[in-house]
């Protein structure tokens, strides 16, 4: 068995004695349904009485203590009216034993220890010996409606985190409170780089001034990436008419997904959740020679996708989603070389931040044609020229099979970030079939049309996303060449404003972008907010420098060095230029 | 009366006559309505057998013949069976006829020479005198729908060009014909800067590369003036809930403009028609002392206006629009200040261009206070502010009287392009009102809340608008520092490009747009598909320029100089730095 799976059946293990563990403190209490999540357990109870956090010590403790009894589960397929019988007076049980019988399945028990329960399968052989004691721990409480329906009544959820051992767990919770400390929703509001209103909506960012830097800096570096490599920019609307995703194959898959615009004139329109039939539109509006091939196209836009409002949170799953979106339209022969390209872009730019990157092959899966667009052997043509490039990279991939976007195989970069979370950002798609069905072509050297090849590469992705992901990784200290504000100027007492004003035009004509705390507050309150800011260089200029001509200056991490202005102006900029 | 009047007079005139004149050589037709219009006058009719573009000089002779014996319009006050039985056989006369007796006002008549028309009146008093010969000219046909319904009747439009006297219906038609080859959608063609697509629809252009990097050097100019003066950028999504502009006032006023949204959770949001409402949502994020005033928020971003399809046209009229908006947030002794500075920035920007500007006061109309929102007294306070702004300035001012805007007056410059139109350009507009209904307030120095002011100021204004302007302004020929291509290098033959390649890759060190003409082509066409780019430095390299080292190169105006390379990298830096 592999170790996931392990790992799987110790949660789903767990999940039982939960529930008997709480059946034992709470006779009368009607368990529903109780599953394996991604980090641990939880079950839904329909409590006699009621449980709250506080609880779950004593609850914790019950199911140490039953642990300890728990040698096997023992399987029983039983009639439905012997579990009906066994579950009299628990209407949730029953109505799953009535639909595991229309579905036609078997009915099944699971017994351990003196606790039955209905259910599929998938547990640990003896829990007693497999279940470590410090492997687990409940975490929170929660309400839930039975089936998600809120026309239900509400049960209560009892969260459990569970790995395969104490120090796993204890690296979890660690990495948890680090992760909450570290929140992007915190620590936006903290530096004050995004907003939202309710009067404009949930899921709708507005980026203040100081996180508009942030975001056209990421922006203007991922062009400069990309402007080496000779892409070009363009400007597209943010509508269309449906006609465009008709014909992109896009209405068919994706039409419940998209806002929808009925215009005055009775059209019906769509916003845009993507730029790539637009492009093409762009790409098609002259006849193009080989001699234009490739072309690409970048342009940074917003998406909009019609999400459902429990999904939002924070900038991390948004309405308005500013893609830097990019489509290479070019031959065949030319994907290799192309793909390569976005690459270079891909390391260079995540290797600015310190993200370590590992590779999925996303493809289609044969099994499932249903979910692709085109013929299977354009598939297999689009996966091999990924593999090859994959292969000529010499990286290890890890396999997505299903993981193809509809149109066609793509490498997905997932990146760890410093407290070791395992996140999905860039991506290179193939793309064999939009091209075709927009008929794209050129004409080659014998003048023969010829079918074009597109390559989706978005490096950040979404900057929203990005930008959730960058704060957290960088717990708001952002480099230098990044942050809002690069240098804080506090004057010690007012007559030194004269000399600071100087520093100030100063620095500002170097292009640095600078805070001057002149203002009428206690010197220790300044100094706080400028720290509040994360700001990198924080300059206190009092009497001693006015004599000396040398500052001090403390940088984010404590440190203090000492420089005249003219140095201090060297090596800032020396530092925004290498990005380091 | 004034001479505006006197001129619409005359073209009402010229429609009886060119009414006359029809019912002489197609006997049997039927006169509708005939008005005096922008350049001159038009008679739709339902002709009597058919006339055609060629018959308009034949029209135009019996008008000249006529007019001679018309010297005065005799007016006459009828009952509806009189008039009825002048008319009678014309069923559009009667339907006319009708529609006068139901709104209760007299039915009038005027006849001059031989011929009676039905007719509210506004003429000459004697045609014959003051009428000059060479003053008008018919123009052209189309066809128009009776009462422009589409149900009824084609009838034939007949249109004529009238102006005071012979040299100015010239001037006219050498202006029409000099934009007609500037016509933006035909150059725009020509230079590959956008394009239409029948799949995303009308009024929804496409940005070209080259197109894109004219939009962004346009954009990244008005940047660095407004930089200058303190704005910060912010952005904000394309949509937002309906509550937004109920609290704004706009969904009062125009939500029949918006495209509206329904999501699929049943909320109703609109796509953005302005800025203003989500700027005020990041001013009002966190409280603001006197000490943070102003704030100066700028934002480049499309917003969508439903519009009737028919109205689109080019990039004139579009759905989307990019707005380089920007909002001012200050105190009402801040005012000043602000609006000179934004002055300053439409000034600098439209010299650049040559652009002559003009300026008008677009104040409230007191008799209409249905049209604006807010307190009398408030809208006279504004008007104050910026009449002593224009005074400051000492400029003279057209009076735009009920030209401003809901929510407050404003200062519209109007622009005279190269061949002598007259377009609205920039704007500053003032805005007490909706910074009250957002509750935008600031502490000031005692610590009491202020109320804040708007000012509104896009520069460029639409950004689609003022690109079909200046093409038309500049006939296409870009100054070097807009130039998608700046530099065109051609060699002469195959065994040239070794040297070309160099000098390309020199050129594009220095940052300069190049394009290199290195394929197999005859010259001639090589050069003719620089030259069509409008290219300003055109360079043909052959045996000469590599024996001598010394370039040859063609400038847009067809002076040709000669430069070394590090020559002309140099002058082109300078050139565009200056954007002269």
């Amino acid at each position: 068995m592999k170790k996931e799976e392990h790992l799987a059946h110790m949660r789903h293990s767990l999940a039982h004695l939960l529930g008997a563990s709480v059946m034992e403190l709470y006779p009368g209490s009607k368990l529903t349904l109780g599953p394996a999540i991604d980090n641990g357990f939880y079950y839904d109870i329909d409590v006699a009485g009621k449980i709250t956090d506080s609880d779950l010590g004593k609850i914790e403790k019950k199911m140490h203590e039953l642990l300890k009894t728990w040698h096997s589960f023992e399987k029983k397929i039983v009639s439905k009216e012997e579990a009906k019988k066994i579950f009299a007076g628990n209407e949730y049980k029953e109505e799953l034993i009535d639909d595991i019988e229309k579905k036609g399945e078997d009915i099944t028990l699971y017994t351990s220890g003196n606790f039955t329960d209905l259910c599929r399968g998938g547990h640990v052989e003896d829990p007693s010996k497999e279940i470590a004691t410090g492997s687990f721990k409940l975490d929170r409480i929660a309400g839930a409606y039975w089936r998600g329906d809120e026309k239900n009544k509400m049960l209560t959820r009892i969260y459990g985190l569970a790995f395969n051992n104490k120090s796993e767990l204890e690296a979890y919770i660690a990495q948890q409170e680090e992760a909450k400390k570290r929140d992007h929703r915190k620590i936006g509001k903290e530096m004050g780089l995004f907003v939202f209103s309710d009067l404009v909506g949930p899921g709708l960012p507005l980026w203040t001034p100081n996180g508009t830097i942030i975001r056209e800096l990421l922006n203007d570096y991922v062009w400069e990436l990309r402007k080496e490599k000779g892409y070009q920019k363009v400007c597209i609307p943010h509508i269309t008419k449906k006609e465009l995703y008709e014909t992109s194959g896009h209405w068919a898959k994706y039409a419940d997904d998209l806002f929808k615009i009925h215009t005055r004139e009775d059209h019906l329109y769509a916003m845009k959740p993507m730029n790539c039939p637009h492009h093409t539109q762009i790409f098609a509006s002259e006849p193009k020679s080989y001699r234009d091939m490739p072309k690409r196209y970048a342009e940074t836009t917003m998406v909009y996708r019609d999400e459902q409002s429990g999904e939002l949170s924070g900038l991390s799953r948004v309405l308005s989603i500013t893609q830097d979106d990019a489509h290479v339209f070019c031959r065949e022969n030319q994907i290799e070389d192309e793909a390569l390209a976005i690459w270079d872009i891909i390391e260079k730019f995540y290797g600015t931040f310190g993200f370590d990157l590992q590779v999925r092959f996303s493809r289609h899966d044969p099994q499932t044609p249903e979910k692709y667009m085109g013929d299977e052997e354009v598939w297999i043509k689009a996966e091999k020229a990924l593999e090859n490039i994959m292969k000529s990279k010499k990286v290890e991939w890890i396999d997505g099979l299903g993981e193809a976007a509809f149109y066609g195989p793509k490498i997905d970069f997932i990146a760890h970030d410093s407290i070791g979370r395992v996140l999905q950002v860039a991506t290179i798609q193939l793309d064999f079939n939009q091209p075709k069905n927009f008929g794209l072509v050129f004409t080659n050297e014998k003048g023969e049309k010829e079918g074009v090849v597109m390559i989706h590469a978005a490096i950040m992705g979404s900057i929203e996303r990005f930008m959730s992901t960058l704060i957290e990784h960088l717990a708001g200290v952002f480099p230098t060449w990044l942050s809002p504000i690069q240098v804080a100027i506090i004057p010690v007492k007012d007559i030194h404003t004269e000399e600071t004003d100087k520093i100030v035009r100063e620095l500002k004509n170097a292009d640095i972008r600078i805070d001057h705390f002149d203002y009428n507050d206690s010197l220790g309150k300044r100094i706080h907010s400028a720290k509040k800011m994360n700001t990198p260089y924080i300059i206190v200029y009092g009497d001693k420098e006015k004599e000396s001509g040398v500052l001090t200056i403390e940088k984010i991490d404590g440190t203090k060095i000492q420089m005249k202005l003219d140095q201090l102006i060297s090596h800032l900029k020396l530092e925004i230029k290498n990005r380091s």
